[in-house]
């Protein structure tokens, strides 16, 4: 927790931009989320906009806030007898509370009081879309399931947009972290060890030091399918392990890094070639980052060099601006460029993803690859993002753009050398500083085909 | 997976337990669990149920068994193009269904369709207690929250209290990962060291051979509190370190141990005087787990034997039977023996716990301690338990019996020798075989005062 200031000012913060709306806010903090039944639950993790602005890191926790009078109050309940036995001894909700800054409390049931109360006045209850679907039926249950308030989504995200100098620090000791698990998993990539070995190592290490995984870590030797959670695969020499992964420090700041590693060793010449063609766009990416350039331009400036250095290995051809404006860079790169990170590893999608990632003059793309990106807006320094460009070669997507006759690919080529070439992808966290960028988690991570063979080579002296 | 015969058996049999049963009975697996948003979700953890009867470990399946003409269909949804890009191809649900020996499937939202056919046509819809909020959601939305069918959960306890030789050999390497798990526990102990450090070590071997942990880890200086999840506390000399922590198969077959260590490698007298009773009230209860015995009168046969040596030692006073029927047992150990385990660590504790674990002609205690007991009933073969007594010195608990007069203890005596104690707890996991017992999990972790002393010196060589 942060001190009793931070949130506080928070607080305060908020109610300034929600300065002239009425009624009340309310927020719900997580429950404990059962993975078999009710009393043996997951790790608990608290709601991230509970965290920015109360800190108080408990589950059944909620709070109101008068936007009219600025009254706060936190309703949870008290620990009995048999939760001291069960729990120990407990700070009691008044003290929890005064810890926040929070001069009210109550118990969990007076959140329906609240609640109905507001309501009977006809007072306006604002609150934000359910991350849970224990908040789902919280949200029932209390009568407020209906819309979420815009202004309230708004100004949470205004705020959470730009990370504070003490947020930044606990970025960077989530990327310290982060890259630790990753130097883990570099180290333990052998042909014939089983995956899932390896990803036990990695996230045993942000168990030890932190709160556990920003995200189910992705290791595997098919990186042309993004969302591979599975880890029964053995590794095989000659082969590509994309390690997708993120510590979430005990504060519960995210981060998230990619490299791709040869499973032996050394990338063969058609690995560097295509390796070298997304280390430059993920370099390029760096170099534009800056206060004042939207995100989705450096998209854009990622897809026409892939496509420019695509069109020099013969895998599409036509005019650069024509491909670009057509989108084909989407069938490489179906996913966008990066994301905003703070609390969340994509900070915020709870609140909804055009919300978060668009600036109020941003339409989104329909297209493949650009309609994916998460982050599109004008920089500003506080900003916190990833950079990672992939090329991948899905068999499935290249037959369905042919069959479709999607001109500019050259689908012989793709069909002859690259259908199990699998993927790769580069990633690293950055921070909007007020002049560029700096990249987050102190010494980085080898990145460049030949820093990371280096490495290998020195992981196996 | 077990073999497509295993699940179709076990339908069958649980289908004959139900003859003469009108209607349909609803299977819900689960969904994925969200952490922070939609899309970052926990490690997904199947039902116990789903897994139990059709093995499918995937989210968002469900079923519906005719109960009068055998009919089963099973609901979910095949992968469009966008899932094959982010999840790679998948079986069909014909497939999955083919495989778990389920002739119908049909997409997810046919089972509203189902559900809302079979509730106009008046036949009852047999259903279970939601485990988690997702199924609470899921069965209001079908109309079908109501009461729970007592008949379908009994049967379906019926069965899953019996573990056939193939899930024992589950439990059994659920219990040597476990084992595994307590062995980095043990060589991590060292004073100075931060308790998170050796949860992550463990935690770290557990996903690297299996699912991960079946409970969260206990590991605590705090024995004397139950369910404490904190884990930033350093290691001191002189203290007790109770690990309870257990191992959750890729099967998701579960294990469950308790050692209590002297964090500098060897107890203090006392505490190897209290650590001696434990284990031979440990001992006691595994020489009397048989087929036909009462797990409660196990329970009370460790409480007679825990009272008798506290009495020696000074810290109860008065007739044996009198205090073995005031309960003054539960003062020191307030929770019961043990439990069953299989798929669930604490089994079927969804399906409500006195179903599970009492026989039709048991009530449950009101007394603190045995009426904690999850396992009360006659053992037959193939019950799986745990055996766990355990000791605790808890201050407010003490205080508060000493407030309500409550005769029999010397409470001088534990004021001033044993609120700083902490707690011991010893526990192994149980097969109820023929003619007797026997451990899961191989080689049996060190258990005695003298052989966790011998353990942690050899550690330390």
């Amino acid at each position: 927790m942060f001190s009793k200031e931070t949130y506080t000012s928070r607080r305060a913060a908020l109610r300034k931009l929600l300065q002239g709306e009425k009624g009340i806010a309310v927020f719900i903090g997580n429950a404990e989320a059962p993975a078999q039944y009710r009393d043996n639950c997951y790790k608990f993790r608290q709601d991230s906009t509970w965290l920015y602005y109360f800190g108080i890191d408990e589950p059944r926790f909620a709070s109101v806030i008068d936007l009219e009078d600025g009254t706060e109050t936190i309703f949870a309940d008290d620990v009995s007898i048999d939760d001291i036995i069960w729990m120990g001894p407990q700070p009691s909700v008044a003290q929890q509370a005064a810890e926040a800054g929070v001069a009210h409390s109550a118990a969990y049931s007076g959140l329906g009081s609240a609640v109905g109360k507001a309501l009977a006045q006809g007072r306006p209850v604002h609150t934000i879309p359910p991350s849970r679907y224990y908040n789902t039926l919280k949200l029932k249950e209390l009568g407020i399931d209906g819309q979420p308030s815009e202004a309230l989504i708004r100004a949470i995200i205004a705020m959470r947009l730009v990370k504070t100098p003490e947020e930044i620090a606990e970025l960077d000791a989530a990327g310290v972290l982060g890259q630790k698990m990753h130097t883990v998993a570099r180290k333990g990539i052998r042909p014939g060890r089983v995956e899932q070995e390896i990803v036990g190592e990695m996230e045993g290490v942000t168990l030890s030091e932190g709160w556990g995984v920003s995200f189910p870590t992705i290791l595997t030797q098919h990186g042309e399918v993004f969302h591979n959670h599975g880890h029964a695969g053995v590794i095989e020499p000659g082969k590509l392990m994309v390690v997708d992964a993120g510590a979430e420090t005990n504060s519960h700041y995210a981060s998230d890094f990619t490299r791709t590693y040869p499973t032996g060793g050394k990338y063969s010449p058609r690995q560097r070639d295509i390796y070298q063609i997304v280390y430059d766009c993920h370099e390029l990416a760096f170099s534009l980052i800056r206060p004042g350039v939207r995100y989705s331009d450096v998209h854009l400036a990622v897809a026409r060099l892939m496509l420019d250095r695509l069109g020099q290995l013969g895998l599409v051809k036509g005019d650069l601006d024509e491909m670009v404006a057509a989108g084909v860079a989407g069938l490489f790169m179906p996913h966008g460029l990066g994301h905003n990170m703070g609390l969340d590893v994509h900070d915020m999608e709870d609140l909804g993803e055009d919300l978060v990632g668009y600036d109020t003059d941003q339409l989104r793309s329909k297209q493949l690859g650009l309609g994916s990106l998460r982050m599109a807006r004008r920089l500003v320094a506080g900003n916190v993002i990833t950079d990672e460009p992939g090329i991948y070669f899905i068999p499935d997507l290249v037959e369905l753009w042919k069959k479709e006759g999607r001109p500019f690919v050259n689908y012989a080529a793709l069909a002859e050398g690259y259908y199990d070439f699998g993927g790769i992808r580069l990633e690293d966290d950055v921070l909007v500083t007020g002049d560029g960028a700096r990249r987050l988690g102190g010494t980085r991570l080898p990145a460049s085909p030949d820093e990371i063979e280096a490495a290998m080579a020195a992981d196996r002296a």
